[in-house]
């Protein structure tokens, strides 16, 4: 099959407005941040499980070069700077956390939701078996997200009255993750010399897509429980919330 | 128990003072190389099996980093890079084997001899295995072994009558390592917080050294074998060798 | 908190219950095998995604046996016997594909759907990390869905016209697994001490059952694609089918 | 290649004979059995040095079964049964440590002594990479080694005037390993196809061979060193034997 490498651009880039319009169109999770009806749980309990996948990114990114007898030493390299580049931040969201207010060691900690558990399950496959090229399809979206994400957490922060040190997390990798694109398009364009390496790519970012997608409904059901009174794990965040704040 | 790291630190290179010591006093190779009747074989055979445990040195590296759930993202961080530094070092050791004449393709890509395998195998393990920390000893010992061996290089140099292209694999660490020696030292003086960190150090240093030695060994026991004209996976060196410098 | 072990049975049948319920009432897969308009390339694709996650469930089985240094001998060597009854299993998958016409070797042998390698990864995941009674969670709906799924079984093999040793994969498993049922509820009630080993089994076998229905969803999306003609790895299936026999 | 499996099977019996004659004319651990200059502390560093290897045994063989992914059913399987009848043999020379008098909590636990880690480390490694049948080889030697050790055992037990309730370990492996050589001897039969699966089982017979034998090896080093009252893990052990036993 022939291999035009601006063709397969165009096909993983139109795939990847695909998923997002989708999502952007189907998530209550979306709907939810667009309105008005949240309170600051929503947000700490996405920031927990952001705590748990996030702490599995460098090391997952790290085992495609580990795991990997790779011809290609350029993007073993590459591998391990990003897994590097990556250590810890994990910590930026339970900083986050701490700054909203919520007090360390005064809860148990959450263990990640089902679908967060998936997510992370599913990286860590990815990274070990198949294409060692195929979490590039991760990254392709992950570190591109803030052109769609952006506005919403602008949202948000006006509807919770959030401050900037309250949004390490995003406002950190928001200019991280510029660079960080262009690299991956670089270690793309560098390394992908047949279809079949894009067609992988495009696979691994679609389905890590719906997956995180899956986790942040799962995040609004968790909160929707909590805010209903159900039991949950999450049950000491509503020690940190304004009682006339919560929804019905 | 009180724990001084000064103290440590001498303990730890009083220690690989000794290792040196004897292993210098008994290793048969070392004899070998400082007598004249050698020829390149041994050189050559050294290097495949530097190739093959160096091919692993990188990933070992980096799953230190990966399969570690580590508190420290300083330390984490160091093994990313250092595994980063490591990529496609196999390669060098390969461009010499070329440099020195062996023809590419022409032979059978020999298997690591069983002490080779052993020496990767221990590394993988201690890797993924016990205190995170215990990998500094191997890098200890490795990183800041050029004053031993530079020496007995430029002998070998002379006896063999190498060029500086054919021994590339040396140059070239003896450079590199003198920063990842300082990098080590500056690492375990940050992260080694007990006397037990410093003994698991300790322990990996000896343990790899002497795995090392029982390589090295073995590669003049093969050179030995070869040059008797038993048969070998390495028999195809003698292609490259002029009749009159084999040794009897 | 109090532990009883009746209540902590009783509790896990009641949400295995209502897993399978939602999943009855919501399946589009369900509806379809219920109605008459399904070909038997709909068989096919479920068998295909079969053979690709059964391939590793005797891996990941045996994989709690060696990667968790249990206390118990008694579940270690239960994994490992149910490792070695489930070798091979995804060949009675493979075997019916055949026995149903398709020649072997005469197709590009289909990758899984992401949602199949989702759940493969998964239970690989469970399987190595956290509470390793865990696994047990999928074996206890796996080992006792044959109630839930024969009838469906039977009324398909009566639309499609399908003879006993084109079924080989369920007629084997309906047997076999009368007797692992039971075995996995012995192993449940003489290892699990605490309310936290149930609600470990309990929370792996709602999300692997729930990662298995989005499966089946996908196979069944996968059939539709195909009858309307889209492009699929799977085009190949046609061949198979009678024309008047494929849904417009 | 021609390949007959009565010759291979020759070859390796030839070789097999050649390691055991090398080792027991060498081995200072063997003249110290057959000697009379020994105490308990001997047999129990032993005990203890089995107790970790031996931990690990069922995990390294259920390993070939779980990671590699085998076109030979009855092999996996035979992966797994043997697994199975591993498990918590470590516990067997743990009983017959406290039989000899050792008390339970009564002091720390020691590490495995570096030859002991290597071999640990060395039967991961060939259980995970390479040829999956190679560590048959390691099977081959184990389980056929009684007839070479039982008059040493014999020995031991008189000079130390031993009962058999403590030494469960080999008494209860001399019956066990007789019929595990007969079917370790079958499966190689049934799978070994090409000579080159010969050389792998023969190089990781010699292999593990020469790393158990340093083992023993440095288990009488150990005591050498205790029985000379250098600083020691294992100074507790001296409780337990009469001080006129003791080696000066």
């Amino acid at each position: 099959m022939q291999f035009d490498i601006n063709e397969e651009f165009k096909n993983l880039n139109h795939r990847l407005t695909d998923i997002w319009n989708n999502m952007l169109k189907q998530s209550e999770f979306i709907k939810a941040l667009q309105g008005k009806k949240i309170d600051k749980r929503l947000y700490l309990i996405y920031l927990f499980e952001t705590y748990h996948y996030t702490a599995h990114n460098s090391r997952n990114q790290g085992l495609v070069g580990a795991m990997n007898h790779l011809n290609s030493t350029g993007y073993t390299k590459f591998c391990y700077h990003h897994a590097a580049d990556e250590v810890g931040h994990e910590l930026i969201a339970l900083h986050d956390i701490y700054e909203l207010g919520v007090k360390e060691n005064s809860f148990t900690f959450p263990k990640p939701l089902a679908d967060t558990e998936v997510l992370i399950a599913y990286l860590y496959w990815i990274s070990i078996h198949g294409n060692p090229l195929q979490r590039l399809g991760y990254s392709y979206w992950a570190e591109s997200c803030y052109s769609y994400i952006d506005p919403l957490i602008n949202k948000v922060k006006q509807t919770l009255n959030l401050q900037d040190h309250q949004l390490k997390f995003f406002i950190a990798h928001s200019k991280i993750d510029e660079g960080h694109f262009q690299e991956v398009k670089d270690i793309i364009t560098k390394h992908c010399r047949t279809k079949n390496d894009f067609e992988d790519i495009a696979r691994v970012m679609e389905t890590s897509f719906i997956l995180t997608s899956r986790m942040v409904e799962a995040v609004y059901r968790a909160y929707l429980d909590l805010a209903m009174g159900k039991p949950s794990q999450y049950a000491f965040l509503s020690d940190y919330v304004e009682k006339e704040s919560v929804v019905a």
